[in-house]
């Protein structure tokens, strides 16, 4: 990467870290960037209040490149001009010339492309495209006016941009005849699964439909469709893992697929996402006779230790952009004994907004709530049961300017649809067979179809898995609603389960639950506490650290597979939700043998022996010939 | 990215997960493969037995290229070849002809050269350089006879490899006379700090030096230094998060710089490392006054929940490569109450080698336990102290055929440097000014201070940043040994800490220590019990739920800030080392105000409020007004 002494300033910069508001560029002189043989360049014109700010940027560093102001014209003068936040109108027509040093071929400017569609983008790619973009008022189109890839690598030449206004509709490039979008990405709530003409800006407050029906975000698929396949492929390929705000993020490298029109900078964001698909080899190959293609996606390694951070990172970063439009939102709230609450604490701490936790008193132990207490979440503890304090929290926030994270909010599933592009992503772009997601509010399930439903529609894969959606026994409508096949939905009085997120009678998202398994040929399974817990040990004495509710899943895994319908050499991935730590105790439980009426036939209690070399000698021995 | 017909197979590929031996090429017809408009190629010539295995491996798919059979001349001999898994000797001199079709640059495969090093490897690259690589008995070159980047970006060449015996000491193609590595990576164990010339191969079972010392990885520096700074930047950076086995590691991603001789196939990872880098935004504003860049590396949220993966990955396969060579180990042990075994026993779970603990009984709760439990280790519990147990386990390995997982292996130090290398990186490769280690057994800071020192000996930055280890108050020696002006060391008894994991009185790796710390112009600090736990609170207030060693880490912080020493713009790094949930009970306590003597300032807890719509409402009013 490049080193210049300008990069040992001290102030701040956009690693995969909180966004900062973008300070204005600092004079630089003229100065070529090399990105080992590669270099990359992108100017991004921002359409604000009819002014256009002009501010050329690298990938790897937002400073650098020179851009000369409207009327410079000679290569001179570009070079002398300053590199700075002038805003400027453009005139129409106008001709900008641009003095820049090429290097190598740039895939990767081709790749950053889309992330700034929004606005006014000038892309420079000699090998791969003469490229031309626009924002709703105006059309810019560059020629280089020298050959690439001289000698050395090394050439200057100069942009001529002009300025149109309107645009065309379709605008083709005069080298390779190639279609150019014209439509900004968008997004909207529009009542789930309805056809009516309701819809809601995602900048409104509103959590239901007019009819009381849950919501759903619906993106602008035609604007999305402007670009191929291959073109989001290679998007979200280059952004894995990257140091670039906030594109390291699972979630935020797909921003076009989630919030298209929130600004970086208001983005509150954790690094979650990019979780390990992890290859359960010796699990699928002991435990399943030999299935030799079985993955886990450890969802729950993460910030706050489960998956609930995906679509709280979108919640909360909607809610920091409300905030700065002067929405009236002094904080958020939410009824939640779990890792719902543990996420937007973390979130709302990270972002600095006040977050409000309502539990019933007595029936949750600090433990359950230690992680919004430590996140400083303002926790309230009422003589009254869940429902109750549900219900509190939706008439107080009816009338108290906190905004409501409750489950059936379609922002935070934005967020957990990554996960199933991510796994996507994780196998080349080749579609498992199977997925198997644990249910309870039913909201992730079909977040999971949305996701991989996207990436067929626009082209990434040609087919989506089969979903599978496993259930506690002890908290099983969906499963009897899916045995009944899908007759009338009736909910269930939920028992106690060890998986405790998922002990969940009567779902609020069934309807998207139904709608996705209809739609993706799907299944589901139960499992009863003894079988929950044994899968759970055996998955751990294979190497992971895992859930209940993982527990849950590979439990129908397995009797999916005893019916031969998940074949040996099918390739399946188990959905794990949230990180072992947090279930300790049950752990604890199992292994001590300590859980009434369970066999718990997998547990492994330490081995008490006498502290001698002779006595420990034996014990060893013993165990050595055995597993040796 | 590519898609075809092919990828729709079955068989478990290298994504980021773990590895299997390679089979054996499926046959396959001559397919050009498109990476977006690039594309890369490489062919691996494995040295086994005297007979040359040779497969051609594209970046992202273990399949594909066509290589002829050493006596194809023609192009059409060639394109009909069978790929597969032969084995041949090479005559001495031969000529190979191999059919390419190339599309456009290719920069990764220049970044890819190394990892392949160790093998025979030809690899193309038109623009970059012409290359000619060797193994200890035969160098290969080739010249493309046509040129690139036609048209279409679409053309075949051929390229000539011709063997030679013996290689050359130096060589230089015709075109750039660049000259080409000759040694290849290696490394081994050397006495610590000492001169000497005791060595042994890493292959050898060996913990000590001769004279009882500790020891120390030592990679041949020269052979890294046939590649600069620019090199392993650009290297490293390629691979970050990637899914390509076994790259997509934090550690492995480093390979070369951790243990350049192993198979990849040998390697045992759980996704380890590419931990967050969290700009503590909220904590340095609101918390040191106005400290704007001020990161948290956060080592903890991993597949074991601690650093400890970063070391055990490493251990645990090197283990894995010598049972594969048949070395005597049937399994690996530990005594340790904490993250060691946690992450040795998930590791060894992972890799199907049995892990065995020794622990004091009824000194050990079975939450202290469960991890190891729940992988399956088999744990012994005896009647005597934590140092009794560290003598029995000394003693019986040095008998059974068990490797000794202890906290002087020099081979987990290896693995935890690459946190350091991972912090440049994660900065764009600017060092940060200081960086704040929690201090128990000591490995860490030295092995931090190790990954920086690479890092500046082999060009990738200019300086090392100071290093300030950070000790409980309870557990302080080396902040007794610092402030004494580094006179003789003298063991204290450690008391009972909440940074459980650094409650050590005798540190093994004091040496290393003060090594690191005299060599990085460093500073110790410590915290007593009330200082830490308070900063682990405000910490978690503003978004993350750090562990008590972090609080140690950030109590150093502020008193190096209050006096001056750390400047309020100085960027600086907390080495964050366990995840929060494997500390609820301490968060519980502190937030209970239940911790004897301790004020607990900045507890949290429950407000307790009727369920009723007005008192909620009075409450809550109060609460909005005051934070709004």
């Amino acid at each position: 990467m490049v080193r210049s002494s300008a990069t040992k300033s001290k102030s701040p910069k956009k690693y995969f870290t909180k966004g900062t508001t973008p300070k204005p560029f600092p004079k630089l002189p003229f100065v070529p960037f090399f990105f080992n043989s590669s270099f990359y360049i992108f100017l991004e014109f921002k359409t604000h209040l009819g002014l256009q700010q002009y501010r050329p940027i690298t990938q790897k560093q937002n400073k650098g490149l020179l851009l000369p102001p409207p009327s410079a014209t000679s290569e001179s003068e570009s070079a002398a001009a300053a590199c700075g936040a002038s805003t400027f109108r453009p005139p129409t027509p106008a001709v900008l010339r641009l003095h820049l040093l090429i290097t190598s071929a740039l895939n990767y400017c081709y790749y950053n492309l889309m992330s700034y569609q929004q606005h006014l983008t000038l892309q420079h790619h000699p090998l791969v495209h003469p490229l031309l973009f626009h924002t709703s008022n105006m059309a810019y189109t560059y020629s280089p006016t020298t050959t690439f890839f001289p000698k050395h690598h090394l050439r200057s030449t100069t942009i001529n941009c002009t300025s149109s206004s309107p645009p065309p509709t379709t605008v083709t490039t005069t080298n390779n005849r190639q279609p150019v979008p014209l439509l900004p990405f968008s997004a909207k709530y529009v009542p789930f699964n309805s056809i009516t003409d309701e819809s809601y800006s995602l900048d409104e407050i509103i959590y239901r439909s007019s009819s009381g029906g849950l919501l759903d975000v619906q993106h602008d698929m035609n604007a999305l469709k402007q670009f191929d396949g291959k073109y989001w492929r290679t998007l979200f390929d280059s952004r894995v893992g990257r140091a670039t705000w906030p594109y390291g993020s699972g979630v935020w490298s797909k921003k076009e697929w989630v919030l298209p029109e929130i600004d970086n900078d208001d983005i509150i964001s954790c690094f979650e996402g990019n979780s390990n698909l992890f290859w359960a080899e010796r699990y699928g190959k002991e435990n399943l006779s030999g299935m030799n293609d079985l993955w886990v996606k450890h969802c729950g390694i993460s910030h706050t230790g489960s998956f609930k951070d995906l679509g709280m990172t979108v919640l909360v970063s909607q809610v920091n952009r409300l905030r700065k439009m002067n929405k009236p939102l002094v904080g958020v709230g939410c009824a939640s004994t779990g890792d719902t609450s543990a996420a937007l604490s973390a979130y709302c701490a990270a972002a600095g907004i006040p977050s409000i936790v309502f539990l019933p008193a007595n029936k949750i132990s600090m433990a359950q709530l230690v992680q919004p207490i430590a996140n400083g979440a303002f926790v309230l503890s009422m003589d009254t049961d869940f429902d109750g304090c549900m219900k509190l929290i939706r008439e107080i926030t009816s009338e108290l300017p906190i905004y409501l994270a409750n489950s059936l909010n379609s922002l935070r599933l934005e967020g957990q649809k990554t996960a199933a592009i991510e796994i996507l992503q994780q196998f080349n772009w080749e579609v498992p067979d199977w997925v198997i997601i644990p249910g309870g509010n039913l909201g992730n399930i079909y977040a999971f179809y949305k996701g991989f439903k996207m990436c067929e529609e626009l082209g990434l894969v040609d087919r989506i898995p089969r979903l599978v959606c496993a259930q506690a026994a002890n908290a099983n409508p969906l499963y009897l609603n899916y045995k009944s096949g899908w007759k009338n939905f009736t909910p269930v009085k939920a028992t106690t389960t060890f998986a405790s997120a998922i002990q969940i009678g009567d779902p609020v998202s069934i309807d998207r639950a139904v709608y996705a398994l209809k739609n993706s040929d799907g299944i589901v399974e139960e499992a009863t506490e003894e079988e929950l817990m044994d899968e759970m040990a055996a998955a751990d004495a294979t190497g992971m650290f895992v859930c209940p509710h993982t527990g849950v899943a590979l439990v129908a895994l397995r009797k999916l597979r005893e019916r031969g319908v998940i074949g040996r050499s099918d390739r399946t991935v188990v959905v794990s939700t949230a990180h072992g730590l947090k279930f300790s105790q049950a752990k604890i439980d199992y292994h001590s043998k300590a859980i009434e009426g369970m066999g718990c036939k997998f547990a492994n209690p330490p081995v008490e022996v006498k502290a001698e070399y002779s006595a420990v000698m034996d014990v060893l021995t013993k165990y050595l010939s055995k597993v040796s």
